[in-house]
């Protein structure tokens, strides 16, 4: 893990970093983080680790509770370039918008796709991130996301026993995601956007009920999942805080 | 309004009171109330406006926030008679639970008898409350319940004014409910509970769905309706602080 700039602000560290080909952000309190919970950021299909909603959560967590957060550009994403596959996505997604057609295939396949990458990518920083010394092997570990960053953090959470508990937001939901619910049993936190003309409400009540995890809450808002009404700013971090400590 | 008795401990100065036939009890800071939210508490079937959870959730509101709470009992519960018809609900009830039997459809007449009697008690009770110099006619007011309590709220939100918020836990939904829900555009909180043998999902979902606020969330908790796992007992005085200050 190279870290590539640092800066401070607000009481923020914000330090960009390069790991292989992964490129990714990490926020912490200037006060010190020792033995604070790490939060690891999902981003939503298209936009990157530093896109507005993740910087505002990110500076939420670290000033109002004392976190680190991480967030990586999904593969094709941010600071990363797009491969020939992925450009055709990228493509075919667009005309599809441009049509008035469903975007649902599509992005179902590319999350998929973008997910098997993603999760050895993110266990490869988990690693480098345990062995800063500011976070080490013991501090506790949440991961949260939103429609792509749910696609990968579903199949993380399933495979990799560091993560202690997740928020998820809405997401086209797939097999594999039904599959990889039903494998995790931490604590996790769903938000299902009621009134979404491609994420439909079944799929995402189905995929509450799959996760095998004897403490999971769903929270259901009206509107469309990336303008849910009467959203708590504080509902995930409050659900970290109980879980992580 | 009478003032039958009153209490003081842990900064919470509760006191008892009769209105006419009612009973009831209103608990506020002993620092002083002026112009606090008022949340009135209904309380589930079978119990009174005393029974322990209703308590707790007062006392947190009051030490937490600085809310005022009052609770009533619902007609013939806690300390009031339960006449001829009651009782014959309530032997039906104690029969089918011996029988193993459902008891949903015997709730739901006794909860609407009980709703149609308490909502003017409850609007006598804001009047009388608006009167105390210590509430004023400004106070923003709030209503949570669970249950019969909900029967009751839904009802009462749906006709008065005066209630601005409302929290409303699991119910047996029938169409008066759904009516009332469809009148109702104050903001509104609901939870359910994932695993009832008795309460099912589906239309507690539709009670959601049915509810006309733009600002309306859902909560859902496995467990049964009086064991749901995972409550953030902050969920609805938080909803109360967002929405009436």
């Amino acid at each position: 893990m190279h870290f590539i700039s640092e800066t401070s602000s607000d009481g923020i560290v914000e330090r960009l970093f390069t790991l292989g080909d992964i490129t990714g952000v990490l926020w912490s309190p200037e006060s010190g983080s020792d033995g604070a919970p790490l939060i690891l950021s999902g981003h939503t299909g298209g936009i990157h680790k530093k896109s507005p909603g993740l910087v505002a959560n990110a500076h939420h967590l670290v000033t109002g509770y004392g976190y680190t957060v991480a967030a990586i550009d999904a593969p094709g994403h941010g600071d990363r370039p797009r491969d020939e596959r992925d450009q055709r996505w990228v493509a075919e997604m667009m005309a599809a918008r441009a049509a008035g057609e469903s975007m649902a295939r599509i992005i179902t396949d590319y999350n998929m796709s973008l997910a098997e990458r993603a999760v050895p990518e993110w266990q490869a920083t988990i690693d480098a991130l345990q062995a800063l010394p500011e976070i080490g092997p013991e501090a506790p570990i949440g991961y949260g996301g939103v429609t792509l960053g749910v696609a990968i953090g579903l199949v993380l959470t399933a495979v990799e026993p560091r993560i202690k508990a997740a928020t998820f937001g809405p997401v086209f939901v797939y097999e594999a995601l039904a599959e990889a619910a039903r494998k995790i049993t931490v604590p996790v936190d769903f938000t299902l956007a009621w009134d979404d003309e491609e994420i439909a409400r079944r799929p995402g009540l189905d995929l509450f009920d799959a996760c095998a995890s004897a403490e999971k809450t769903l929270h259901i808002h009206p509107g469309r999942h990336n303008r849910m009404v009467g959203l708590d700013p504080d509902t995930g971090a409050r659900f970290f805080a109980r879980h992580l400590g």
